[in-house]
């Protein structure tokens, strides 16, 4: 029996921490990222200690719950500065993280909130701002990016994205496509207008750091 | 001292319908249209009681709070309808209603939701919505609005200006006035490029409807 258990146990202690980042990460993109750790703990089924001895700080839990997918993020930028097209690869990353995005609410809050006190998970993120940058503006050399377009853009790209909430996931991810692939036609510089000037969105401004 | 009495007592009970309505919208901006009356009794700071003396179903607060909005937008679509030039009539339409999106967030859900037991006011969402298919279909006409743009495509617009939500109204604002400049350069016939197939969202797809 004992040779049973003792999978068994780690089975349970793993679907536990699952279970508990899936709630994190439904409870961040439903009431921000200032929602408390018990009401976290109380919808997981745990205890609040079980919780902390997972999870010893409310920053260490946000850092986990979206590690995975700013990871992904930063992996697809690699893929879009390996692409020969400059052009190509810059809509490709578009279109990738924002279809990402479309099937997990959660997302747009990890990629425009700063954590200040998290520190690897923070350079994650500064490492995949600072590839798009470039992405943006190799596209840019390339002549097809508008030169206009700015940083703020992809945070108003997310953002727009991210209010594509329906209750299927299916239309949602149907809307994404539909709204990138305007929104890439109206990027290209063969057919650059005048626009308003870019939003001081700044990333911070866009959802209060957690307190 | 009772001429004056009763001017301050109707300036109360207008200032408590107001502080009832302002409640609501924020209520309903915030938590969706399932918010329960008595929380937003408490936050308005009155009585359940005198909520329901105000408004006698939850429908009518809805229809009520929602109504002078949804009246602009008509106003709004019927100044377009009226410009000579269908293609200006269409953008300064779409361009107004995400503006006043933009600085109330309440919007996007009497936007996209059906109340079916408030007849007065869906007929009244209704002409907005026939208003704008006409105003479409003109712009179309004229070949200067592609022919791929669907009424779908109006929703999408309204729920992607919804998600950008910011700290700052101004901020909203300007990112809101980019978001539609963007879109409207794509929506054009003369740089109409394939798109992906038009989203099934639907308007009762988008928001649950009222329980």
């Amino acid at each position: 029996m004992t040779t049973t258990e003792a999978p068994e146990l780690r089975v349970d202690a793993q679907n536990n921490r699952n279970r508990i980042l899936d709630v994190a990460r439904d409870t961040f993109a439903a009431r921000g990222l200032d929602a408390p750790m018990a009401a976290i703990a109380r919808r997981a089924g745990v205890g609040v200690a079980t919780l902390y001895r997972r999870f010893p700080t409310k920053e260490s839990l946000i850092a986990e719950a979206f590690a995975d997918k700013i990871e992904q993020c930063t992996s697809v930028i690699d893929d879009g500065l390996a692409d020969p097209d400059p052009w190509h690869g810059f809509c490709m990353v578009v279109e990738q993280v924002c279809a990402m995005q479309a099937v997990d609410r959660g997302l747009t809050a990890a990629l425009v909130t700063t954590f200040p006190d998290v520190s690897a998970f923070d350079a994650m993120r500064l490492k995949a701002e600072r590839g798009f940058e470039v992405l943006a503006q190799r596209a840019k050399d390339a002549g097809r990016l508008r030169q206009d377009f700015e940083f703020d853009d992809l945070t108003m790209v997310l953002m727009a994205n991210g209010g594509l909430i329906t209750t299927s996931t299916e239309a949602a991810l149907a809307a994404s496509r539909r709204l990138v692939a305007f929104l890439l036609q109206s990027f290209r510089a063969d057919r650059a207008e005048p626009l308003p000037p870019s939003t001081p969105l700044g990333l911070d401004n866009v959802i209060p750091r957690p307190q």
